[in-house]
């Protein structure tokens, strides 16, 4: 079940990354990359903080495929994407959740400390967003717009809270993904942000 | 005592990011991650780099809860900060050689060439801010302007040199932090620069 | 003969991280760290994706002065260089090449799955590049023009088949190096391309 979950996550992830680098007007190795970064470079840089190798992906050279599958294929469907949009925000916070529960659960079972753990379940989650968008030269978005990290780290706190409950493994999964689900739907539908710290100063 | 300086450091690395963040308009998620990035990346890309695992401050969740208050709690008095420029840029003066001697240190237990401890010095101390500026979307400051990376790598000489010689730890630190803040601050009142290299020839 | 060849491609890749820097502008620092991430960075980013330690070059010191030295040395003849654009392009497909097989041969020794094993040697032989543009602020180059990334799949793919069919090493080694720089140079010469993905559409 969390397999399938995981490869619809990567599978959104790619889709994602490959309208980024449609906008850039990258060709179709441009795209290729950007998919496969988008969707498994937060693990990677999870595994590689965590010092957990060998690196997922490498030993599942389907994740792989699939990635690279997804971002090909998205150029050709791009055109009709935006009638899906509600099911790809959709697919994609999915994705979110089931990222996080996943970085979470192995830093636990590396036994690093909560505050790790917690770091782990959200550099799973949105690093692969944040290393696209400095691949696409721009401001990652994820630092600017929309609760999409704070789903992350709610997801991440939720999971831990329920284990240390106690709850059953399935109560857990199900509780995490309906409310983080929800949460980022609706974060999305009414705009809600975070605040916002500007400074303009000049030292000089 | 190395301990209280590095506190500082990490404190005053992670200002300096939540500043540079408010620059972008970022909201306080963002803040609090270049925050992070600014403060314990520089270690991180030096821990991954050497192979030295765990990296550091997955063993200390107080680094991180400090980063992150620093950066927090900048966005409350970054209004008054212009007035203690002085006092913040010795800090950071502080940190740059804190970090530098740390990363010599690390490289140096691990037993790498001469070479590579004098990069693992250097890569400690300036590339927080090289992340912190490309999350930022910008060219990173320090390969452009003032001597930031010159004064690490100055101290990093200087601390091997005084090492070989067989100088006594505590003088050796003096001297390294005497010399080093000095050198920056002096770079810094007198705009004293690099050469630049500007190319600007187009092959087609 | 392998070790010449990577010597001159480490030299070449310094090079072209070299003029990169100085189109920024860059201080003689900011060229070296370029000279250095654009040469060393690809392998750096293979060994710590593959957990492969210690990094090739912090055992080879002599790579580090190398590559700075070219970097250096770049800032003092880049005037003259245009006269030898086919002899720089030349050695740089030289580089692309052999910073390819190498990816390969070492993803092969740690028994990675073949798909592993070909992005490995795309790591090497293009990530150095792609950091090089991320330092200096802009879209990479190999995502957006020319058969550059092309060509190191190309060559990963011809390299393992070849020994997969159990050809002699010496007869694969110049078979890689011959087809693959001529691939290299006539896409250069008739501005060969992969498709583009143009994706300008606005969902909100």
């Amino acid at each position: 079940m969390m397999l399938i979950i995981y490869l619809i996550a990567i599978t959104a992830e790619a889709m994602s990354g490959a309208l980024a680098a449609g906008r850039r007007r990258m060709d179709i190795f441009g795209v290729a990359v950007i998919a496969f970064v988008t969707a498994l470079g937060g693990g990677t840089i999870r595994d590689v903080t965590l010092g957990n190798y060998p690196i997922g992906w490498t030993q599942h050279p389907e994740y792989v495929y699939i990635v690279l599958s997804a971002g090909l294929l998205t150029t050709l469907v791009a055109r009709y994407m935006h009638r899906l949009k509600q099911l790809f925000l959709m697919l994609d916070a999915l994705g979110l959740v089931a990222f996080s529960v996943i970085g979470c659960t192995i830093a636990l079972a590396l036994e690093y400390p909560i505050v790790v753990v917690i770091i782990s379940g959200m550099l799973t989650g949105i690093s692969g967003g944040v290393m696209r968008d400095v691949l696409c030269n721009q401001v990652p978005v994820v630092f600017r717009r929309e609760l999409y990290a704070s789903v992350s780290l709610f997801v991440c706190v939720l999971f831990l809270l329920m284990k240390w409950l106690g709850v059953g493994e399935n109560i857990t999964m199900l509780v995490c993904f309906g409310c983080g689900v929800a949460f980022r739907m609706l974060a999305i539908r009414f705009h809600w942000r975070l605040p916002v710290f500007s400074y303009q100063q000049r030292w000089e």
